[in-house]
């Protein structure tokens, strides 16, 4: 079967119906329309059928979603059908906190390892996983079926470790060093650029308070 | 003057710009053409001239850019040429993480205060800010002049507490917590969904590595 090209705008926004269903399952909702779902979420109605349809649709005329069906069938689509496991590059404070994201596990990324080329940190425990040195990261990778690496160090060490993680067969990197990583197109990089993030809303806050000063009905 | 909106596509590649211009900087180039920054950052150089255009342009027919004017230009565009007052609300690691990251007071993003409903928490200190009590909240916004509240809470108390801020008039909200905050338009949201972020990375891998096995070259 050929398969169209989905852009990256759709299945950013994959998740989040993904949420909004958990929640309305959580609620015990059996069924929602598509016209309900979008007051729910801000979203058009014609937006969440054109999103769904790039999957095979999902719903009926007349009778809408069928939450769980829906819920599951999203689930299926974004790969949490199957556990992903995932090793911790960098035991920092933003890698605890990852670490403790009870969220995660419940949807079947469980992190296998910590890795930190800090010797003072080898031998510690977080959440009983044991930090080791960044030596024994390529084995680990092999045998215990790593396909996720989640890269919370500074940006210079994330370039080299990126290297490594390629060398290592590694399928995936959540990056949360602020710097491009440079890998091969078979490697999947999700970025986390929180400067970036911030920026942002400095741009939209300062803009938006601009303009109202400089609205001609400002003061009105 | 009029000012055409800006989309939030062109908004969410500002920062970039601004990394990339700031290690050009940092290396000592004092200019260079949309050619060469487009093989840099892997964009094509109609899309780098599209986006600076709608700021004023900024490049000269056969000179190029020059990195220093164009790195400060674009900081102003992002409000970076002014000091911004943060609170935390949550002193968990993911807070703690943030605290920590020096490149946000680099950029004139202050934190002032610290605040967690947890009172065995009140009084300790993170890099010598005292974490406070909930109820000291909205008096300090306003005496500090605080601008942005950083929300690294659960859910169900970002709902919340996201009411309260907006009773105490904050202008900009950085959201950890999983959920979409309901907020008056004129308060700037920009969430970090991590979970969001992680599905988005199963997805694509799950995808990438389906479509190989399914392909007819697969195993070629």
């Amino acid at each position: 079967m050929e398969r169209k090209e989905i852009s990256q705008a759709v299945i950013s926004r994959l998740p989040r119906y993904y949420r909004y269903l958990g929640e309305l399952r959580d609620e015990g909702v059996e069924r929602i329309s598509s016209q309900e779902l979008s007051k729910k979420m801000r979203v058009t109605a014609s937006q969440i059928r054109q999103d769904l349809n790039h999957f095979g649709g999902f719903g009926q005329q007349g009778y809408g979603y069928n939450v769980e069906y829906l819920f599951v069938e999203i689930a299926k689509i974004l790969g949490l059908d199957q556990e992903h496991h995932l090793v911790l590059i960098g035991a920092g404070n933003l890698g605890q906190a990852l670490l403790n994201y009870n969220n995660f596990e419940r949807r079947g990324f469980i992190f296998k390892g910590i890795f930190d080329q800090n010797p003072n940190l080898h031998g510690l425990k977080i959440k009983d996983l044991e930090i080791k040195p960044m030596e024994e990261l390529g084995s680990f990778i092999t045998e215990k079926n790593i396909d996720i690496a989640v890269l919370t160090i500074p940006k210079n060490s994330a370039v080299k470790v990126a290297e490594k993680l390629v060398e290592y067969n590694i399928k995936a990197i959540w990056n949360f060093a602020h710097v491009d990583l440079n890998v091969p197109e078979y490697v999947q990089v999700e970025n986390v650029h929180l400067s970036d993030s911030l920026m942002k809303l400095s741009y939209n806050s300062s803009r938006y308070h601009k303009e109202l000063l400089e609205s001609p009905n400002a003061g009105e």
